[in-house]
């Protein structure tokens, strides 16, 4: 299978910042475990802080790829923008969330992307991307 | 792992109604496939249509396993009494569904439980409560 | 025909408490008018208090039935899962009312029923169950 | 008994337009067949796209008759000057409507009629009006 | 005077569970000691986590008692049906928490029970159970 | 001074109903007192249970008198088409109520017109229509 | 092609009061520019005041004709009735306003109308209906 | 007549600030008017920033007196404690403004006061005190 | 025990007005009784009408005493600035309210102090001030 | 004249993806045929997917400019920035939607920017683009 | 220049209570610094627990002085008082918090004071107050 | 110190566009200003249009300097990813804002920024950019 993971804003310093809340895992060094556990798949990986390039990405890789997870970070709450580009493409997108949403601000509990992705899973920590993955596989069947 | 999988309200009737929506598998023959899946795991199934009753079997079921796996149908968005429930015992649950919710009715966005659970799957059919399971067997890492 | 007559929650009481409200007469009293009105139909006849146990009997009953006179009570406003449960069976259901319910506090004007019943009766007090098995036998033409 | 149907806007086109939501009969062929099943009672009908027409209807004719059935269309939504006029008389008056107005948009959920009418029908179609000529035959008992 | 104590979802595991919130007594012990303070009293206690139980238990028992303390637990902030219970009998009774729930989630701040009730009394732990009591005394003035 | 006083809906039943809240003298009647207390002024008067024909009126004879007292009735809380016709028109006009609004329904507590009028007196009875007048020769100072 | 434009409440008063606001041109001098520039197509124009006027128009005129633009004034914001008489006829209707509404006050800025339009106009003076027919005869390609 | 008028917060700048709205006319000035006017009625004047000085006012001077016109300023819109002093008395209390509190901000709209005084009478200028007094002369019919 | 009972707004009129709802007692007369039922007991008494009077009462006596007993009136619904004070004190307080604030207005449902007080106690009459005190007493347990 | 068309998010898929929608006409072939209408004009075209880049657009082109013809897609019901620019311009913008945006979801019935814009389009395909250059044209008369 | 500090209520505790959130530097001490730091300048402080005073202070002192700095505590998200009397006088006030009141409850998030002050300055500690006389000096620029 | 200003969207235009409310004077003479006045900081400046931008400057630059005075313009008011990016760094955030948004639209009452902040300056021209670094130093007292 072909993958794209994409993330949003603020998701390049995971790892790095926060640690106490996100972990002191980089991104990079979990994607290298992703790779090790899933060798047959080609999963490509992309993060921006701009709204807009998100989109782009999604206009342009998605049909190259079997399924894209995405974790727009804080766009999830205000990008109506995002989710017309994922109601525009047929690639099925699930939408991940490291920390479990619901636990914090009342800002957080709304999600624009919800409705327009096949799924959602959220607050497994960095396990929300494994079994994204594992979901998308699901829809194979 | 001991695992304690519970479904609310009308989901007796998965397979057998609605199957447009829900398919035409019953639960308990998907519940056949996932303990050939996991064969060294023990899984135990409940259903009931009282809300009390799914209180009682989170009391007395929840400390004798590993984890839960929680479909509390419509009560996900009315019971507050199940969500203290979940807040009141040390097993993780994880809140799935079997159609993105988020795709349906308003009353059907917002949950009571999601902020207690330690995470949420949903939109991925009956394949859901497998990537359930998944995410209870990735907490133990 | 075959029908099937619900109570919700206090309903019990009727005729015997809140009278200056309710009116003196009991359930069963009335419906054994209503035996002798309709002698060609089976009338049945389920009173709970419990949420659980309504689903649960609109899941067994319904299908042996011509159609449903459902009076959930103060369930009528809170219940997502009894809605859940009308929609999930083919038989014909009638939200109906004893008292003009708009009449009341604000939190009686919204019914999580009336969308998935065929139709609304309200406000005639007793005679209201008996409008309901007319509508029911008018679907029939 | 002598009975007043009201209907208000847009009813003059009933079974001419939307014939596939409201069906194909006309009303004057409706009233008809009422008048066939009833012809011991007097029943006079009056239809009006006009707010205030309905009003002077209802203060000139309400008294000459034993009870109203009042179909007020869209105005049930917005008119809280027909609610008074119906609060100013002593004639009973039942709100109906065609369709079951709860499945339709959100506007038409609330009605400014129910609180100040004797009781609500709704969604049996055109039976909706004969079942309120038997709920005002009920109110003699 | 004959007493009666209703105890609503979870509160079986006082003592038990989320100790540092709800301290280490058992409800059971804490009855013991009412029954020490109070040996002219008759005092009896019942716990359900089923909404229907309760409404079930007002019903039967609230008229063989002089008053009832009800702790409902979260059915407090969700339950038409207990609050249409508690107005349909004639017994006074006492609304009571043991933790202050206006310091907790806003979804504790509204409760269906209280404008039914003759008064509330909360935030003083199991205390409050005692000044319920102390209440239901002074209306006999 | 050459004045308009206006009536909306119902207004044409004062004294004749309802004469618990509105007392049974007819507007008529009260007319007359008014013309004989101000006999040098020219008070004319008009009433309609339809809101096109209060804005006819608003933009035919409001140019032809000194001030206009309206009493909107109802559509005072719906209508914002004789908000519109207030505005366009330069003659002043005092909004009247006869009962205090603010002690009856929450829909009645607001009003499309108070806005757009120069200023209003509402809760005296009968006698606001006199204040009316006496603060529009109060404006002419 | 045969066009009908209809205004509603208070539009009659256009080019005579308020022209600071509204411009100092008569609808009915623009009218003959219309007509002038379209001199192929038959225009027609209807004015009223009343609500239910400007639904019996529709209903008779509007088959006539092979579009309407409609500046329903006022009533734009409050009538669901008019919004009702749209959806039943099969003819284009255009909405209008000659200002931009959405600088103006909150109330005007939802309209019930905009949803069971083909489209909208709004902000460009009286040339909002030259463009209204230009998007009409648009629809014809 | 015996009558008091209440001046509430900032009332004694009247005529010393913002002039361009109040007018230059201080109360006191207008207080000779008003006695000049009324010979024979004995009219006392208070005016204070504070709440709860307003609040004794009323409950020591108001049983003196035959009718008392309040202006309470701001307290209007935010004082439930002057409300309950008035309802907490028998004299008859008028709530005046000298400007239309409904042309200026929205918080300004809602009056605590409204619903336990008599009447209400706002947008005259300082003449609303005079209908204020002409009101209580008139209660007396 | 030192005790300090603190009165609001209005509540020095107990037992001379409104004797329908709040008794015929004067507070006076009450606080004669709580002294002989608690003879060891210095319990002192303070009432104002002034929000600024009650926060200097807390901050001056409060530390001196063990407890205080606080019925705020009016003011539990308005005041931020008492419950900064109740918050900035280390003394236990009790909010107590005579009547069932819940069976009154809308705006009487949400009280500032309760989050801040240790406990609420209303709806049992003047009792509700002793009840108050055995609370406070159950503290020092 | 010189017009500067600009497109938001996702407008680039125009005649790529959901064509059932939005047709299949790209808008590049669209820009081509208003070119051969409009030959005398100059009308440049700018996309893209980045709120920012939109804003840099407004301001560097917008004085080059007759007018702007601006659909910004889903910026428009969240992008406040947009609005701010096209405010801090002096060039006349025309807002315009291909699809009617209020028979869509709720999100897209607020449009920040239509209270800057000085008019509005919305509903007629791609024909919109077209009626905005004609609209942009009869501002200069 | 001339200056004017207000504190409004509990700010008399400054240092004494609560030193974990507010520090422990009492006002007296703070102001002391600010007077050597600002020795060419007449700097006066008043501190009130009562609403009605602080009008009082600024109707009296603001007209002697060249800037006030208020800190009206809580009483800034409930007094419209306050407001209107800052309205009414011509000197320049800044509102000043000491704490960053949007980390706080929601209730303080508005205040009904920013709009008619001339600026804004929170969450810089006691320094708040040395940077409103920094802002009240540069706007003599 | 070294210090760090960012100006959001539109804010290039300033002492350009609009001048009467933000003045006639460049930010870029402002800088000139400020470096005069502070020689012995380094002052840095960075303005764009895009969100992500000012996301990616404040992760790059934010950790080189002692303290960030932000002014996000309209993203104040939507952006949680920018309060995101604040929240992630350590270097203590200013926000400032040169009017007083409080006396503006509704819209711009509301900050995604303010809770995550150290502080909150506004409403003093281009001064509020002088007191934000006035506060930065006062910060390291």
């Amino acid at each position: 299978m072909k993958l794209l993971i994409i993330n949003g804003p603020n998701l390049n310093l995971l790892g790095k910042r926060e640690t106490s809340i996100y972990g002191s895992v980089t991104f990079e060094a979990f994607l290298t475990q992703l790779h090790l556990k899933y060798p047959e798949d080609k999963i490509t990986y992309f993060q921006s802080n701009c709204e807009g390039e998100i989109i782009n990405q999604l206009h342009q890789q998605a049909k190259e790829v079997d399924g894209v997870v995405l974790n727009a970070g804080a766009y999830t709450h205000t990008s109506l923008a995002i989710a017309d580009a994922i109601k525009a493409i047929d690639t099925p997108v699930v939408e991940v969330h490291i920390s479990n949403v619901h636990k914090r601000e009342q800002v957080r509990h709304h999600s624009f992307l919800s409705s327009v992705c096949c799924g959602v899973i959220l607050g497994f920590g960095l396990d929300s991307y494994r079994l994204a993955i594992e979901a998308l596989k699901g829809l194979k069947f």
